[in-house]
């Protein structure tokens, strides 16, 4: 697919641990011609080189920013040589009524879906945007990233966006991980809002951006998947995220320990203060793999 | 000097990096009578003992929040087994007309001094606050803190907080450095209208809280003081923050490189991204003295 875009314009460029985070903006076909904003941080590997990408998607409420600045990511990046990209949750702007009423739907909580429900459909395809169209603008751009090492982690709904990507998209990225997320969906409060709210056919369509109902559809793949919550997670706590689902429906499908890693951490809660005492391992995690 | 205080209240408490980070508020008597906020990150050596404390005093605008969460500190305090305190920038809710209407005075921009001008005298005291008040509740509170192993640290204003009172109170801090740190007060746009606002005797009361004026008070004692900014910091190009001055007095007094330690580097700015990038030193800087 070819996505014709408007240059991207730089908003802001920081030096940081030897190399850049530059945001930009651009307006996307994708998500209806909005304009929509990214970070990109760059290691100083890249003054030479194509560098491999690690995709980080953030939760609901969250920007661009979000992962940039309370992830603590950047330092062990710049360690491994890998670049980082942190897109925005949502769409902004698209006018869609009630797209602004709540906390967990709407602005700031695009799912990581291609909506069906036609006043969303013409905005809300996160999913595109990430795949396909974003990928294709770093390299149109002539920003030094190496299509062909791709990886991708997020927290919460964006920990949903990185496992169901990966699912989805066989081949793509060679690693994800998630801290905290939301992998079962069509069988949770968040998942019900969303897919009732995107989906033309609601929870039951559902089941296509549901990690739990996709892990049997990979039967077979290597997934190099890594996933961490903590058990004092509130969200955890009122069943959200059900990674207990998960890991038995990944148990089932064939993939062992080694393959599909769940792992809940005593005390930890559903903070950027658990996502960044972790993020030093989930960075090692994906650079085992990107830069194999 | 002795403070009553109301029992502290906490709003928040969070598993990181193995210990824990604490919000509590309590009614301050120095910033007179306000409620205020701070962030304390115990390592998990303080299940078991006293450890060693490092300050963070945050810049302009910036509130208990923007260190403890944008700084990187924490992953660093934890390795060295160091708590840190992240106190507000400014008392909060004081009614003071005029305290609300620049983002460079007043609310968020307390200075870390005690005013003198009436209308501010009776709630704008951050220097008491914290080299006083503060850490007696910490004390009184039975929080696991040993007062005789302090050390301070801060960014922009905060940076000329945690200089200053390291150089106002001999013996307190066994260490101070500073990110980006206003030097020379008494020379900059942004000092004259804070010691113009706050002080009874203007600018010339200012030099009191000025670094470069103060650093010759230093004479003979070890300060173990490290600066670091960046020459691309608009702030700097500005000249509101002057290191190139606090040098020149620095070395008159006859402080080496050894010990009063000022860096610049070449492409940062002013930002957390900065900050974060040279943290980890900083930490480090300061275990050698706290852990002696």
């Amino acid at each position: 697919m070819s996505f014709q875009h408007a240059a991207l314009e730089e908003l802001s460029r920081n030096h940081a641990f030897a190399g850049y985070i530059v945001k930009y903006k651009y307006k996307s076909k994708t998500l209806g011609d909005l304009s929509t904003q990214f970070n990109i941080f760059l290691p100083k590997e890249a003054e030479s080189a194509s560098v491999p990408v690690l995709y980080y998607l953030a939760g609901l409420t969250c920007t661009e920013d979000t992962g940039a600045w309370k992830g603590g990511f950047l330092r062990d990046a710049a360690e491994e040589g890998i670049a980082l990209v942190f897109p925005d949750t949502s769409p902004r702007g698209a006018n869609v009524p009630g797209e602004d009423d709540s906390w967990d739907f709407g602005t700031g909580a695009g799912f990581y879906l291609n909506a069906t429900e036609p006043k969303f459909s013409k905005h809300y395809n996160m999913f595109s945007f990430i795949t396909e169209e974003l990928p294709e603008v770093l390299k149109s751009s002539g920003l030094p990233i190496d299509p062909h090492r791709q990886s991708i982690f997020g927290h919460s709904m964006g920990g949903h966006g990185a496992i169901t990507l990966h699912l989805l998209k066989p081949g793509q990225y060679r690693s994800a991980s998630a801290f905290s997320p939301i992998l079962n969906p069509t069988q949770a409060p968040w998942g019900h809002k969303a897919f009732g709210g995107y989906l033309a056919g609601g929870t039951e369509e559902g089941k296509k951006w549901d990690a739990t109902e996709l892990i049997s559809t990979a039967k077979g793949r290597r997934l190099n998947i890594r996933i961490d919550y903590g058990d004092a997670d509130q969200f955890y706590q009122q069943k959200q995220l059900l990674p207990e689902n998960f890991v038995a429906a990944a148990r089932a499908a064939g993939f062992g320990e080694d393959d599909v890693q769940v792992q809940s951490h005593s005390g930890y809660d559903h903070s950027y203060y658990f996502i960044s005492t972790f993020g030093r391992e989930h960075i090692q995690h994906h650079a085992k793999y990107l830069k194999a």
